[in-house]
């Protein structure tokens, strides 16, 4: 799409689908439009993005993204180590942190189980999680809170075996009919899980 | 959606909804995708904003985006000065481009009228096309391929009236029915378009 006229711009737009779900033609549209009306907007993502790349690295102990060798959560000393909540992304596990009923700690495996696109046990943070198990002994319960999907419900499988060969008591997040949701309306697999698991 | 852990995260996050069509989610999935999978993307990305935002301006002639004060198509010679097609992107310019059957020379509006959106005249290259026609003399012809869309067809209007009342020839895009498609799927307004317009 993008005109033979400048080779600033072909870099751009080239650069512009690295980003995950961009292709040529909306790269080009987001480069005509921060060259057209948001100069400002490109350089503050310029500087967003160096930042980011150069100073942002994983937390000691949690895996999640962090500045500091240690997350602010994981310093945290109020949050109970006895539990520990195991989570597919910071996206995930900001959810959980905004419902604010859970005091424990995390381990974000920044990812999921997915043989089909090569991701192995190796690509998340399944041989941290199991240092992190090993190193702490304060850890009484593994909470999984991976994806409902096929892929997380294989991460939390694996997961799941290792902790138990550890002797942890495993849960996981309850299955079931999603507040505020019409009977009518919820697919049968939710339904029939509701149904087995009702208290 | 991001974690309270990293500023930087989510100052990245914020800069990337300056991108159109971005909302909060889709930048989070990009930063997490960048800083877990794409380090190197996100410094090419930053460094292709950085030249892109420093070194592109719009060439003196048909306003695109170039980084010479005058764009290769204008500056070629042998481009027929006869004829200035209007457009309405780098892109539109592009596709005519591709087709290899105009050699004349071209004015990118760099947006086209959208009153709803505020967009009036003088945001897009109105007065500089003015500017172009009345200092080129040796144009004679002046081609509206602003998009087929009720914006597009006012910016068209708007043109071809400044054009008409220097004396020069105005003409249009020919509407109708597109290359290898099947009558009965085209849209009424289209094939009434192309009746009227048979030749």
């Amino acid at each position: 799409m993008a005109p033979p006229a400048s080779r600033r711009l072909d870099q751009l737009v080239q650069a512009l689908q690295r980003l995950p779900g961009v292709g040529q033609r909306s790269a080009s549209r987001m480069a005509y439009h921060l060259l057209q009306h948001d100069r400002d907007g490109a350089l503050q993502l310029a500087h967003a993005l160096q930042a980011a790349a150069e100073g942002i690295r994983h937390c000691r102990l949690c895996h999640t993204f962090a500045e500091e060798d240690v997350c602010p959560t994981c310093a945290d000393p109020a949050r109970d180590p006895a539990q520990l909540c195991i989570v597919e992304t910071p996206a995930d596990q900001a959810a959980i942190e905004r419902t604010g009923s859970y005091r424990g700690r995390y381990f974000v495996l920044m990812g999921r189980l997915s043989p089909l696109d090569g991701i192995g046990p190796d690509d998340i943070g399944v041989h941290p999680l199991l240092q992190r198990l090993q190193a702490t002994p304060a850890v009484q319960e593994v909470i999984l809170a991976t994806s409902f999907t096929a892929e997380g419900e294989a991460t939390a499988h694996i997961i799941s075996r290792l902790a138990q060969a550890l002797g942890l008591k495993v849960t996981r997040l309850a299955r079931g009919v999603p507040v505020g949701s019409e009977l009518e309306y919820v697919d049968l697999g939710t339904i029939a899980h509701a149904l087995a698991d009702r208290r």
